[in-house]
């Protein structure tokens, strides 16, 4: 029984119950797309089966499309198992690196010409959706809505191929973007990965300060740093599946980085301060060419108003800004170290800003700027 | 006529009319303080009296206590003119370094004895409060309020011209945190400075990339790449003036990222992949040791709301939440680039999840995870 609104038919097999796999499960379960399970730990198994994101595979029906949802280091392994079962469906990963699958994929598939090694039928892809907790239990049928979702079609794949492939993400509710493998590669290592090592190694230099030192910390250190809570063990596993896309990156950055030591170490020195400054408007163009919204949205006003630190003050406030009729276009919150006060910034109109100041101080609250 | 809450008793006098100089003024002012301004630019003068932060000084009434509030290259001349030209006064500055200006103080002030040299009528202090735009016209009048300043008091400080800058402090809504001036250069060398360079050069890594990687970009980016927007004049100056700490952190910061590249330059070799994950476990260690939230706070649960890009949904959203009765927690927003939909992560006490996920679904909401 499929949902009228599903492009993909089932039965879809997904192999690995993980986040991943568990959220691809539970989303075409809710279109009422049939999916057959599988992943090697069997307690991982009942659990996502438990959780409704689809039945045990017992080999009785054949799948048109297989979904590999395993860490990076078996994706190609688990890819040409499935080729090699399943001589007639259409095999996808949903890993976050490209390039060290597919190749491994290639050469264990040189000198053959057999089911496992029709790599016509494998088209890898990439959800750009996460969350920090892992597990089948954190699975969501809606993690992957309005996400990008990297396809990654090769010459060698017939068309049917990769549009099944995009079926399925159409189906999950996210966007697909067709890319080749290595430059989805060269642009997660800039976007993600290098990243994920500079807020790494700033975080590791807080380990052994004062907490003195750190009472003093904003909200910028905080947001350089968030994603420093990130998992050890899978980053590893996806900066050595990228390695030669990452090194690149972060050679150049080491570049500038000695650039600004040797400007910092002689701050005196004909050129040092000017060197400096072409530095950091070098970050000035990069952030600004990030789409979408990144810190504060040029269209609208920010205010920020005092939130005392006791429960419930913050849902007075929405429900107060929604009283007043005042559209909240984008919230921060922060909380100062030892402070009895939170700070909330608003984004509003800069029509609206009056309004919002006057009534907002008419019911008592503070605003600070 | 001072306000009867008012710790501080005018006239005082502040030079430098710029965000926290205007600030300074308005905060005194909103408790009855006569403030006298002094700037450089008679326009900037002009502007902050404009806004309220306080009248001309005519010279007729002699200050008090005396708030220095330029640039950090200008710190010392001024407050050396200040101290010459008002023989009682109390002397304190608001620059985010405080070794610099102190050590040329004393270095314009050895060999003499007059009021010019007189450092223990001066007490060095540093709000730790800012905002994006500078100028008279961005000023706030509770722009410190519920945050640390830092008030760098030295031996050779009576106590009561360090109890007169904490007046001020406390009068302005701020917390004072008494710290040794090397302490305190050293703290926002690792807090403030080390991370602007950090994420400014992550940004500039940005500025030559193609449309297509930054599509991919999503919240982790935008959070390391925030502060990479500000002004690059004021940071030069900042980053100059206290060159000492911050490449000292950087030269480590730089040992770890030489560490990570080798291991990324042969991540089969022996222990390759044990120093990655070290120094990535390192950012763990770190990043829990920032004091209140960071990251996502682990007494409450997050869940995503899909909110359709349109006017007024998200106080929509905050007006249902506030009748359904949840108290919000928290609350990020994040928009996918080309999404018709936002993310907003709310952070709930567990106990109110279930209600929350039933009410906001009945009601028409979507919930992602």
């Amino acid at each position: 029984m499929n949902d009228s609104t599903s492009r993909v038919t089932g039965p879809v097999r997904v192999v690995g119950a993980g986040l991943l796999g568990a959220s691809v499960g539970l989303g075409l379960r809710a279109r009422g797309v049939d999916v057959l399970l599988a992943d090697a730990s069997p307690a991982n198994l009942d659990l996502a089966i438990d959780y409704g994101a689809g039945r045990a595979d017992d080999g009785t029906a054949e799948p048109a499309l297989i979904v590999v949802a395993v860490p990076p280091d078996l994706v190609s392994s688990v890819v040409r198992a499935e080729l090699a079962a399943h001589p007639d469906a259409v095999v996808t990963d949903v890993a976050s690196v490209k390039v060290a699958p597919l190749s491994e994929l290639q050469t264990a598939g040189s000198g053959h010409a057999d089911a496992a090694t029709d790599l016509s039928r494998y088209v890898g892809s990439h959800p750009l959706a996460g969350r920090e907790r892992g597990g089948p239990s954190s699975g969501r049928a809606d993690l992957f809505n309005g996400r990008p979702w990297v396809v990654c079609a090769r010459p060698e794949n017939d068309r049917a191929s990769v549009n099944l492939v995009e079926a399925l993400i159409l189906d999950l509710g996210a966007t697909p973007i067709e890319m080749e493998t290595a430059a989805h590669d060269a642009a997660v290592a800039l976007v993600s990965h290098t990243p994920q090592i500079v807020s790494s190694l700033m975080a590791k230099r807080l380990a052994d300060s004062t907490d003195a030192a750190l009472a003093l910390a904003g909200q910028g250190l905080r947001d350089v740093t968030r994603i420093a809570g990130s998992e050890p063990e899978l980053w590893v596993q996806i900066l050595g599946a990228n390695a030669p896309a990452v090194v690149e990156i972060l050679h150049a950055y080491r570049d500038d980085l000695d650039r600004v030591l040797v400007a910092l170490g002689d701050v005196g020195a004909a050129g040092a301060r000017r060197s400096l400054a072409e530095e950091l408007a070098g970050g000035n163009v990069g952030v600004s060419r990030l789409p979408g919204k990144h810190g504060q949205d040029r269209r609208f006003t920010q205010l920020v108003v005092l939130v005392d630190d006791k429960p419930g003050e913050l849902g007075r406030l929405f429900t107060e800004l929604g009283e007043i009729g005042v559209n909240l276009e984008d919230l921060r919150l922060e909380h100062s170290p030892g402070a009895q006060v939170g700070l909330a910034e608003i984004s509003v109109l800069p029509e609206a800003v009056q309004r919002t100041v006057d009534e907002l101080g008419a019911r008592g609250w503070r605003i600070a700027g």
